[in-house]
């Protein structure tokens, strides 16, 4: 019985990119222990709420790559801003660089932010898509660290006094959005709109169990049935057990 | 010949929009001699460069309509954030309001912009879309006139001391980048990224024409060589002749 087994994905999980860099991260949390491979698909960028514009590429990602597959989009969101440029942010990097990015903010005394990332995963072709979001509180700051992976330089997490550029790969990893995403299989919280969040620091295991389709028992607590409501589709058991 | 017959429509224009404003200014520069119909259709919102999001969007309705098309996509363009939020206009004006956008330029003395308008026609669900851009400079102010149309209470066009919410719609429509953008059968002038821009008053006559697929000769100056350069496929005639 699918709920008692969970899924067994008959390929490895595709992860769909293009960004070296994002690759590097989400193997170095992801480990050995995912049958996993990557692939950059030329898929077309759509306009909406994060959680939305993720589901829509991993629906498409999966019909092209018909098997299984985890998208990823990333977002900067400023709260004065209301949550923008958020997924606009690649091409407000790209033309106004890190000096117009905190320019944005020029008429605000609130700096604060959250980097926000969106995975999603879908089994295959014919899949409801689950989406998760991973999200990081922080502020934007002049730029300060390397400056070889987008907005890491002006980001600067709550708690720490060194920008997403200027701490340690293995640091970062620990704390990011992008691990916080994908650390799934425990510690749900949910974000001020309802999304899905994770709140824990994120373990290899806990990843390997969201991949690989353990069973996650989301039905404990008043969380669980929001998770349960919103991704009612294919991807639950009749037990509303959420089953990946 | 097609090259003297120009194109011959077998069914009316759609216009694609669920925007009820921009249908009525459509219709009121198009009058009533064109065979034009108008449709809301549930199509994909893309992230890129205005005239590639056009183009897109024209080929997505033209298969879904299987018939002649006409999509419109409007954007507010701030100098000082080059070019941004342009196609993202939509989503600022939601959430941040008129006050918010005065404040993303905060930072800078250049309060200047441009509204952009961007019209693709597709003769069918074979053909590669045309794209026109109708572009109206003008600079960000704080909000004057009536707040039923979007950005324009915010929008001075230069050369007037009227917002485009204050101005009469016939004034408007005079000047205005989406009757710029119609107005493509006489007077073109490139924008300094090398797109397409009518610079010239429309009238109901070149309008008529361009829809109806008047033949368009645009052979007798360098611009029209760029023009036949960049859209070289299936509109134009052997003789470099673009047909519509």
């Amino acid at each position: 019985m699918a709920a008692a087994r969970g899924l067994v994905l008959s390929r490895p999980v595709t992860f769909v990119t293009g960004n070296a860099k994002k690759l590097e991260e989400v193997r170095a949390i992801l480990g050995n222990s995912i049958p996993f491979q990557s692939l950059k698909l030329d898929l077309p960028e759509l306009q909406g709420e994060p959680e939305d514009i993720s589901k829509e590429k991993a629906r498409m990602a999966a019909v092209q790559v018909n098997g299984p597959v985890l998208v990823e989009d990333t977002c900067l969101c400023f709260n004065a801003l209301k949550g923008l440029p958020g997924p606009y942010i690649k091409w407000f990097l790209q033309k106004l660089g890190h000096e117009g990015l905190n320019n944005l903010l020029m008429a605000y005394d609130d700096k604060s932010a959250y980097a926000l990332c969106v995975f999603s995963f879908a089994a295959g072709s014919n899949s409801e898509p689950i989406t998760f979001s991973g999200k990081t509180p922080g502020k934007i700051v002049p730029p300060r660290g390397p400056n070889d992976f987008g907005w890491d330089p002006i980001f600067e997490p709550d708690g720490y006094d060194q920008t997403y550029a200027q701490m340690p790969k293995e640091e970062k990893n620990k704390i990011s959005h992008r691990s916080k995403s994908l650390a799934l299989g425990l510690g749900f919280a949910t974000d001020q709109d309802g999304g899905v969040v994770a709140d824990a620091t994120v373990t290899r295991e806990r990843l390997v169990g969201f991949i690989r389709g353990v069973k996650n028992d989301c039905c404990s607590s008043s969380l669980s049935i929001r998770v349960v409501t919103k991704f009612s589709h294919r991807s639950l058991c009749p037990k509303n057990r959420l089953i990946l």
